[in-house]
């Protein structure tokens, strides 16, 4: 459960993480991000391993609050998660630098792989479920919903690793994505939905 | 141009960053894994940086390398492509760690940045190269071969990171492009040739 002074420790430790790196990042780092000494940084979180898997689920769980989509149409949702994906948050432009750190760090860290596979789940299963409702009410052409959501979502991880190594943005992307939905499926986010 | 000890270096380099990882890569770990002294390696090369760049640059050869493929048929080509993609290569299983790293480092060192664009620039000609000439030939269906070249390296960038950060094998990957190249184009690598 966070709490006024974790969310602020989580919050440096985004910054601190965007500033020096994961190789260059301590405690004291964290603390001269935020208004806390080290030892109360330490009170609340025992490692920088348990800080960073803390600011995972927190990332994780404002990333679902932006996938949120009430819609009962299957068309918005896609076109939801699309545009939430593919719009760059307010955030840190290092932050897509950062992410990817810690995606390489995964395969020493059980803690980050569990959460980059929860996040992963999360993804898969808003496309494969808004193509399967789209399939059912006859929005989109026949498909396997769970083999579109797996070339949407590799493609999303090639986008990430696209801007961090080559300094390319989202838009060329989110162009080759839409294009491929409008072959697998009929239909492309972002196009005006008609009942 | 390189000789056996700028070869025995990059060697070195390939192995001592697979075991420690790019933040703790020294000249003297890479020494260690040589035959060569430390001022040996400076002779070389002036700067860890310097020798990355080599290391890239050797990378990118041996991948050329593999992808090469003299066949006249594009549908051959496009599957020696998949192939070498999608084989694990007998290096060692920490590769695609190391080589995550270094693109994670990309935004800070133009150089890593300009080898990972060249690398991009080589798998997307190759494959646009292989469409169009199999369109032409009547093979393949109508496509952009450009958009299809970009769909398909996005898809490689991906399950590069997912082989990363969620320790899943290239099969998924492959099959998904495979699907997506039956889709648009109406054939798939390793279908049987026939003329």
């Amino acid at each position: 459960m966070n709490t006024e002074t974790t969310d602020e420790i989580i919050a440096a430790t985004g910054r601190a993480l965007c500033e020096c790196g994961y190789a260059d990042l301590t405690m004291q780092r964290i603390a001269k991000e935020s208004s806390l000494t080290t030892a109360a940084i330490h009170y609340h979180f025992d490692t920088k391993s348990e800080l960073l898997n803390a600011f995972l689920d927190d990332l994780i769980e404002r990333f679902q609050a932006r996938l949120a989509c009430e819609a009962e149409d299957p068309r918005e949702r896609l076109t939801t998660f699309v545009d939430a994906v593919f719009t760059p948050s307010a955030s840190d432009d290092d932050f897509p630098v950062a992410l990817m750190e810690l995606k390489a760090q995964a395969p020493y860290h059980d803690g980050f792989r569990e959460r980059f596979c929860d996040l992963d789940d999360v993804m898969r299963r808003v496309v494969a479920t808004a193509v399967r409702d789209g399939i059912d009410a006859g929005h989109f052409e026949e498909a396997d919903p769970e083999a579109v959501a797996r070339l949407v979502t590799t493609a999303i991880n090639g986008a990430h690793v696209r801007r961090v190594a080559l300094g390319e943005d989202g838009a060329e992307t989110r162009a080759t994505v839409e294009r491929y939905l409008e072959l697998q499926l009929g239909w492309t986010p972002n196009s005006e939905v008609t009942a």
